[in-house]
């Protein structure tokens, strides 16, 4: 397979899909629209999990485990949530397999095994667990309840890629229980924050929080907070969703609790997840012709070591000269690794870790030697520049923070340069086709005008921004009137 | 509830089913076996999880992540495989549900989304992994693969029972691929040491490693390592097992490479797991009728402080000089909790926490406020003494490294005192029969012998020990000769 990447002028697609698998993050499966997470993908996901499940632990929720499996009976109990995932379901039958008698050495499933009720496979945790929350809550006493789960779940999508949109796929789901309907609002609001910052600071990337129209919620939800993210090609992605769920699972799961004033009241709920999604939108904020591009807080080994050497003695000296830096990194709090194979020239390993995107090389050879020196290049800029070694490790530690800044700011920069206010539907076509990301434009509030959009352009309502500005104008699709703007695009 | 446990002596079953609920471990779902892992049993498992990820990880594996289903005809690939699990597995046959006719309201699975081969959802993934590793090896240079997973299992067991025995598990399972049998034979036996070694530091719990008899062996494997361990009421429990699965998978799932001499052979495999069942040994190793005993590594809070009060100027001064033990105990690396609840008094407070097992309980009252003292109990012991503010810190350092220490001394002067040498059958039923624990008897190495056995006491063979004295001796059992003896054991 050659390394070369399509580029992403020619077919973004294509780049993408041979991106995360040259790149070895993952690859299809003998499973249909499932996807196997490679090492290196893992390693990226690992990184990001520890750094959520930080945040959620500092904001007071507690991780647990509920089952996989969801009995129809609960599923089906609160109605929307089940219109919602009912045709995406992959749904347990039968507990057995048994010889095939028509077919020597194959197995088939036991009719006589099959199951008085059958099991959902959790697309969403919500039905499960309010079944659950009933047994532990009874008094305002037991409330809050903030739990967190890190799960895989299953959503039997038709069209699936890579980390974007698979039947199977990692999360981490937060379900939250509450005695009053302002702090679960306020729940709901602050693990929205959690995302914007996680996305912001640790992803490097800028995302508008919002909060979704009616007919883009969560099935289930009263209010569907979100952060929406814009990729390199003009499209946008829904890196994160927290969604306020009123009291609709506690009525669906009759959960009622005495208040402090002794009167019963359904209890009020939130619950929010981000995903392996976010791999996708990593990918695709960052990285360039050449690979992938990772944002320092999220890479697996920050810095490469490549010795360029022609005898064992120079080999010998670069690996002291390796060992230093790695151990001076490591006090610092830098990852760095010594690629030594032997099975591999220079050449090849460049080639390697800038499609996996380390994000400092480093290059030692007989000159550097010589001169105490090593070659230090960037994965985002490309740039390279001999650097003396004293100092080196706080030479790269700032070196790093400085690209993490730059990836921001980049990214930030190209988001807010395609934000585009559109007052009327032609132009708003033609935005469209030129693929230049959101367009802010006026909504008269209807779901009538949204789908019409929707059916003549693919755009749909992103979000309608928090802390949006107010301003008189005119629907750009029904000239009805409208007192804000809505982000507009097409999106992953 | 009432909040005394049955005591062990009564009924050790129903103490422990009690335990598991009472300290808030966990819990039966509305899924058939299938259980809810409650916050705190969560904690204990995330602190097994990351001590396990990290002796994974310094041992050169890495994670990565495969797919929840696996598709029926690459599960009946291996034979011995297939037919070990196939009375166990969940089968999803449909991938959608539609509204019932005949029911308004309801859903039922849609006879047009019926899935054209059957999907089981994995009881173990080396069918899956298997086939995936066929397109990630060519050459010897491709080798070794050393994978761990972190993920669930489904196993549809008739009786099940809370951690021990469950439908759906949490576990690791570690899948690697060699150049060479014995490359692979050290990779199976490192992988069981590093279980013996979690299992003695971290889990006080003292392990027998062994390997299994023919028939007790992994379905698919050639040899299968374990570690044992003893529980309190004289049943044995296997708390991990590593498998040397030969070329078996490589033949199945048709994975070859070219060795360095230019040939092609078949890979030769590894895989090795723990599961949730640890918690189970962690509970009937070391707690008592007052509640769990946590070992001071695995416990969510090694510390806990009991404010004792009767006005707000005295709970100010205690809260003080919580804060200052708790920063100082942090500096130190100890976790400790401040329980200033106001809804419990402290007897309340005692007696949960006592229940879950927090190693070392703090009381602060108006006395320890005047003499700068503080009273520290012991949760091994059920111990108290007054103890000086001065040098605390360190004091309780040092105790708890005195109590994990104790523990696993206590738990293996117990297994040790339970391993009793029988030389006749008669005996070995009355060893039995007062539930003293393992047996070292010989066996003649057949498995009619040691199925005999197993109908006639319910024993089974746990291991024949790793290292074990060779000996003359004739079976327990037939009469027959053998050379060493094995360990029989009731098991969980």
């Amino acid at each position: 397979m050659s390394k070369n990447l399509t580029s992403r002028a020619e077919d973004y697609s294509k780049w993408y899909n041979e991106l995360v698998v040259k790149a070895d993050l993952a690859e299809n499966s003998a499973v249909r629209g499932c996807m196997v997470i490679k090492p290196y993908g893992y390693a990226i996901w690992e990184k990001m999990q520890a750094e959520l499940d930080r945040m959620f632990k500092e904001t007071g929720h507690q991780n647990a485990y509920f089952p996989l499996f969801v009995p129809k009976s609960l599923f089906e109990a609160e109605e929307k949530n089940a219109e919602g995932f009912a045709k995406e379901c992959a749904v347990v039958t039968h507990y057995r397999l048994q010889n095939d008698p028509e077919n020597e050495g194959k197995l088939r499933v036991d009719p006589e095994a099959k199951l008085e009720e059958e099991l959902v496979v959790r697309p969403t945790s919500e039905a499960i667990i309010w079944n659950t929350y009933k047994g532990w809550i009874q008094s305002y006493r037991d409330l809050p309840i903030l739990i967190n789960q890190w799960a895989n779940v299953v959503r039997w999508e038709m069209r699936t890629r890579l980390f974007l949109r698979t039947a199977e796929f990692l999360w981490q789901e937060g379900h939250t229980a509450h005695a009053t309907k302002a702090e679960a609002l306020v729940e709901a609001e602050q693990m929205n924050n959690v995302y914007a910052k996680f996305a912001e600071n640790f992803m490097a990337i800028p995302v508008i929080q919002g909060v979704k129209t009616e007919s883009e919620r969560f099935a289930g939800a009263v209010e569907t907070y979100c952060i929406e993210a814009l990729m390199q090609d003009g499209k946008a992605l829904q890196a994160g969703t927290s969604h306020f769920l009123g009291q609709n699972f506690a009525k669906a799961f009759d959960v009622k609790f005495t208040n402090n004033e002794g009167k019963l009241d359904h209890v009020w709920a939130t619950s929010w997840g981000v995903s392996t999604r976010l791999m996708g939108a990593l990918i695709m904020t960052h990285s360039d012709d050449k690979g992938l591009v990772l944002p320092p807080n999220l890479a697996p080994s920050q810095v490469v070591i490549v010795p360029i050497y022609k005898n064992d003695e120079q080999f010998d000296a670069i690996t002291a000269k390796a060992e230093t830096i790695i151990n001076d990194l490591k006090a610092l709090g830098v990852s760095c690794k010594f690629d030594k194979r032997t099975t591999h020239r220079p050449g090849a390993k460049f080639a390697q870790h800038e499609l996996q995107g380390v994000p400092l090389r480093i290059a030692i050879g007989p000159k550097d030697l010589e001169n105490n020196t090593v070659e230090l290049a960037r994965r985002d800029t490309l740039s390279k520049e001999v650097v003396e070694m004293s100092g080196l490790a706080q030479t790269i530690k700032n070196l790093l923070d400085t690209i993490q800044d730059a990836l921001y700011k980049k990214a930030l920069n190209y988001r807010d340069e395609h934000i585009t206010e559109v007052d009327d539907f032609e132009n708003f076509k033609k935005v469209l086709e030129n693929k230049t990301g959101f367009i802010s434009a006026h909504w008269d509030g209807t779901s009538e005008s949204e789908q019409k959009i929707k059916e003549l352009t693919k755009a749909t309502i992103r979000c309608i921004p928090l802390n949006n500005k107010m301003e008189e104008g005119v629907c750009v699709f029904s000239g009805k009137p409208s007192k804000q703007r809505v982000l507009f695009a097409k999106a992953y």
